[in-house]
């Protein structure tokens, strides 16, 4: 196979400038009122962050033939509407009552920042803003996606299952449970709703359905590990904590050289599913994700 | 003008009991997982309720000609979804972060029963499970104007000004202000998404606009109303918690007897907008409004 000519790390900085740029296009201006609820959004929502799940949407659009020249808004909607519900579960996330963190990516939660109260709303209102902005792209059928893929059969589901299994034994299967529903159903969500927008076939929203379980269960996975091994500056937030709070983690189920010969066994799965194409993003995105260090 | 033929108590109970079975049958089932998410949500959403905004929509609905056999489900997911939103508002608002209040229609909130983690996640799971209903509709129009009432420019924002302006000197148009946001929005989204619905004309829309401007504002002066002057038996919650805690109210601003005048004048205005028939039901329903005592 020849030597893969997208340059990833263009890529990512690219998707990941325009992602910003539609952050601050659709978010609430913080001239209006209720001005502290408009800056609390947007403190935690341009805190920094990979973008991830914007980018599969962007990448999933792209690789399905969607129209990427500007003219079809819908794709932008998405991105921005996946990175603010990532950030409202983020918010809730660090809550006093749930994981009560103080940090997160190098500064104060939101509710550190601007009290409970306002971090609860905001977080309600970063939900709406994104049902909003999904709506706009005049498919129901989005909406229904991502309104799944954040219930409780999903990642509110996975958050529960995650708080009650701190400080219990818990094997491969239940890890793999809590994984595919916290995170996975977002990053899957991500990727279908990008393809949709497309207007992809039922075979094509079906192969990159596969690929969007195996790199969100990896992705899931190497954040375990990257809390054992990883480094606290490159991270932003203190590594050891899921340990510390007796947290349920893939590495404390199977082992961690387990652990990254099962992530690096799904990243190969997924770059098999979508390398039709000789190179393509989707393909480098999954191999990215292996080898992220933050 | 002849005695109405409406029976508005009748109608009022047979549209409770439907919406009652539309929640049961909507709410995710508390067999499956995770149960006690499953169960608060179930908990909070039928522990009783006048089910106004439901009875809103469905009468706006009929009103504008929509078909109201069983044939037509939208308006059935739309009557489950504005309940269930209703309710996930009420449970964050009684967050101890929030008023931290420990009834709430005579039962214990739902953090009291549930703790506090699960309450903050049962109502972000019953956003989800509206959307998703409401999206099942087909109509991104619906979903729009959800999200648009639920957000920081209305119930939102209602509730955080509601917040700040606790032990504060407020003025009429600071209070009208609140309300119309924080009770207000829901109103009128309700009855604008049962009439859109139904296909209603765009003057159709801008009359019922009008009509749920004037009953959601007299609504809630009633309710500051109730709370000096009401039952706390019939009410189901403590009768003077709005004084006690400093709460920006109606009378506080303009005075009991002023208020109830206002009040009055609301319903009105609202009765007329809407008598291009002899009798109908939101003509009805805007008299009950005016003399509910709970």
């Amino acid at each position: 196979m020849p030597a893969s000519t997208v340059d990833i790390k263009f890529y990512l900085e690219k998707i990941k400038s325009l992602t910003d740029a539609l952050l601050l296009r659709y978010l609430p201006s913080v001239d209006n009122e209720p001005k502290i609820l408009h800056e609390a959004m947007k403190y935690s929502t341009l805190a920094g962050g990979k973008r991830l799940r914007p980018i599969l949407a962007y990448s999933a659009f792209e690789y399905c033939g969607g129209n990427t020249d500007g003219d079809d808004l819908s794709i932008h909607y998405a991105m921005a509407a996946l990175e603010m519900v990532h950030t409202y579960s983020l918010i809730h996330d660090d809550l006093p009552c749930m994981d009560d963190d103080d940090l997160r990516r190098g500064i104060p939660t939101c509710h550190k920042k601007f009290g409970t109260a306002a971090a609860v709303l905001a977080g309600d209102a970063l939900h709406d803003v994104a049902f909003n902005l999904l709506a706009s792209t005049g498919s129901t059928k989005v909406v229904v996606e991502l309104a799944q893929a954040l219930g409780t059969a999903g990642m509110i589901g996975g958050q529960m299952a995650d708080v009650e299994a701190e400080g219990k034994d818990v094997t491969k299967a239940d890890i793999i449970n809590i994984h595919t529903r916290k995170t996975g159903a977002l990053i899957k969500a991500s990727v279908r709703i990008g393809a949709i927008l497309a207007g992809a076939s039922d075979s094509e929203l079906e192969k990159l359905t596969r690929y969007s379980e195996k790199i969100g269960l990896a992705f899931q996975i190497i954040d375990d590990i990257l809390d054992i091994e990883g480094d606290t500056e490159t991270m932003g937030k203190p590594v050891g904590s899921d340990v510390g709070l007796g947290k349920a983690t893939y590495p404390k189920a199977v082992g961690i050289e387990q652990a990254k010969a099962d992530a690096q066994g799904l990243i190969d799965d997924a770059v098999v599913l979508v390398n039709e194409f000789d190179d393509n993003v989707l393909s480098e995105l999954a191999k990215y994700i292996g080898q992220r260090n933050n």
